[in-house]
């Protein structure tokens, strides 16, 4: 089975994190199977461990971390990778994938850019 | 003339304006003519009040405010709206909306969904 953890910045904010639940509402919506959980750097939880040790728990053999950040600072470059290597030393039988943020998915790019001159 | 403002968080990362900035130029590819620049709430220049001002100075009469945000915190649903009363306040003259942040438009949860199950 594999997992798909929505990591996003997380914020006191209780507020902060309906967008991020919407994805992942929307992603169960498009897949009723689909084993999605959201995690959050700080501030706000589970962290990505947590959410991780979850999904391993319910089966999962391997985990993609989708890291929901526009913008492609320390985060996104030093710590994940950083992250992803502490899951694979808790787990070495689970096979994790980080794909890049979302960001600098071009597709994004595009849609935001539509978004931005609407009128 | 209408001018865009691209409004994301900050942060003190050089790099982390690659993707707003890619966002920008997007802009432009789709209509060479848009008057669109970023601007940042925290940690990066320019701020919302100076991006405008610049606009306003090249003959902008109407400034649409794009907040690309994913989460809906207090920047977003508090400070927001106050700095665009103060826009409004120091240009009277100039006719400023403030779009919702951007992770509330469906078409974009959509995609994120889309991007996060991706194999």
């Amino acid at each position: 089975m594999r997992g798909i953890v929505l990591l996003a910045h997380g914020s006191r904010d209780e507020r902060w994190r309906e967008p991020i639940e919407a994805v992942a509402a929307r992603v169960l919506q498009d897949d009723p199977a689909a084993h999605v959980v959201c995690a959050y750097m700080e501030l706000a939880t589970p962290d990505l461990h947590s959410a991780a040790s979850g999904l391993i728990a319910d089966g999962a053999t391997a985990i993609r971390v989708v890291p929901l950040f526009l913008g492609m600072g320390k985060h996104a470059r030093e710590d994940l990778p950083l992250q992803l290597d502490a899951l694979r030393k808790a787990w070495p039988q689970v096979v994790f994938s980080l794909a890049r943020i979302v960001g600098e998915e071009p597709e994004l790019v595009e849609l935001l850019a539509r978004i931005s001159a609407k009128s």
